[in-house]
């Protein structure tokens, strides 16, 4: 059941009403912790509870903290190179040090920003690398190393405790080229297509769509995103009437190879 | 009443329940049609209707349209450079000259692909311009000329009619750097701040947030195209429950300035 793009016969073109729903009450997570029973509970206790076909959005920071992604700064030694940029623009070294860890590729270095590509493909700034929303001084949280195995098990997880097969996306914010500002983006899928596909499809008015797909992942987690923020302690919410169907999908296939790229 | 961003006082992190809604049964466009009209029918006559405090989210395409925004290919002379490139990539020379007469600048040419600056600042394949939703042969339908305006004029329009005060956000479908497929994002903003703003704000574990910044209009332009789909002549969605202060705000804002972008 290998889909990699939603096609016409498994796609909804529009869709009817959507609801995005917060999903408040969730505890701070600790490594190690449940996450989908978390979830369950939270939905439940919130009255939302957690149907058939939802997509569940949930922000990569609890996503981390469950399998233990964090890093204390005192435990960090740095390097020569992470020494002489945090000093030139007054960052703290061993939080430069664990950014250039998680980086396979430097993309950019401007005045005191690190743009990296990840070990996952993914291209943001300081590799993903946070001390936002995380419980204890100087300690910093790391991407999870496979987000889509995560929201797998996320998958797993909900239908193991409900018998609903959801869709589970793993969000974070990053920037953008070219644009101000941050959205929430998927770094993780499961249990759908991230993309939905109309190349060779004919518009209304008969004209064919050459190159037409969208990013269904991306625009459920900014959705999801707008009933999260990121001082409230909202890290789930359910796009609920998403009409969808389940297939294994993954961020992956959201990540542009170097060769397609003309930005990187 | 300039407000640049939302501050805290202006904006709710996390936005209680959210309702995108499709507004069905707008007719096909032509230019000189008085478009918040067409939309107030269509709201009423689908029975979502349109009250205070929605977020209007209207695709391009119809904007452009009404505003006769559209190139016949017929009365295309390409130039040499429009020709030679067209050739080698096998294009319509015309196609490829209308392009280059909407370009500001070409900021990357690929096999095949042209990413070029509009005159608006925005980065985008084919300076914005598309054949597909076009009625006739031969048609290519550009950007608006001032999106913001456009978008700023359908805010009075609705109010004349409704009394609503509403945000409109014009959309567009854009493809990004280092990501496959596309998303629909904000070219034109009115009747509220594009961008929430958490600079200097603390996380409920004390950190300051120093960065952070969202794109609302972005992520809300992206919620409603799950609803308006490419095919099903779905132009307008209402974003109905996203709590806000009605306010000047444009999607320039949006515009990372080029000596700020390390990918222009």
């Amino acid at each position: 059941m290998v889909v990699q793009h939603q096609r016409p016969e498994q796609f909804v073109d529009a869709q009817a009403e959507l609801r995005i729903l917060p999903v408040a009450g969730i505890p701070e997570v600790h490594p190690g912790d449940d996450l989908p029973g978390l979830i369950t509970k939270a939905a439940q206790d919130s009255g939302t509870g957690i149907q058939q076909l939802d997509v569940l959005v949930i922000a990569q920071k609890v996503v981390s903290k469950a399998e233990g992604c964090l890093v204390s700064l005192a435990s960090v030694e740095p390097s020569v190179f992470a020494r002489t940029w945090a000093e030139q623009w007054g960052k703290d070294p061993r939080h430069v040090e664990v950014v250039l860890r998680e980086a396979a590729r430097i993309v950019r270095m401007g005045p005191g920003i690190l743009i990296a590509e990840t070990k996952h493909g993914f291209v943001c700034a300081n590799a993903g690398v946070d001390a936002s929303n995380v419980a204890g001084e100087e300690m910093l949280c790391l991407l999870p190393p496979d987000p889509d195995a995560s929201a797998a098990r996320i998958v797993d997880g909900i239908r193991e405790r409900l018998g609903a097969q959801v869709g589970v996306i793993i969000s974070d914010t990053f920037g953008r080229a070219w644009r101000e500002s941050h959205t929430n983006i998927a770094i993780g899928v499961a249990g759908m297509a991230p993309i939905r596909d109309y190349v060779g499809l004919s518009d209304p008015y008969g004209y064919e769509l050459r190159v037409t797909t969208i990013a269904d992942a991306d625009e459920l987690a900014g959705a999801a995103e707008l009933v999260m923020g990121k001082i409230a302690k909202v890290p789930v919410a359910i796009v609920r009437g998403f009409q969808f169907t389940p297939a294994e999908g993954s961020a992956r296939q959201l990540v542009r190879a170097p060769e397609r790229d003309l930005f990187r």
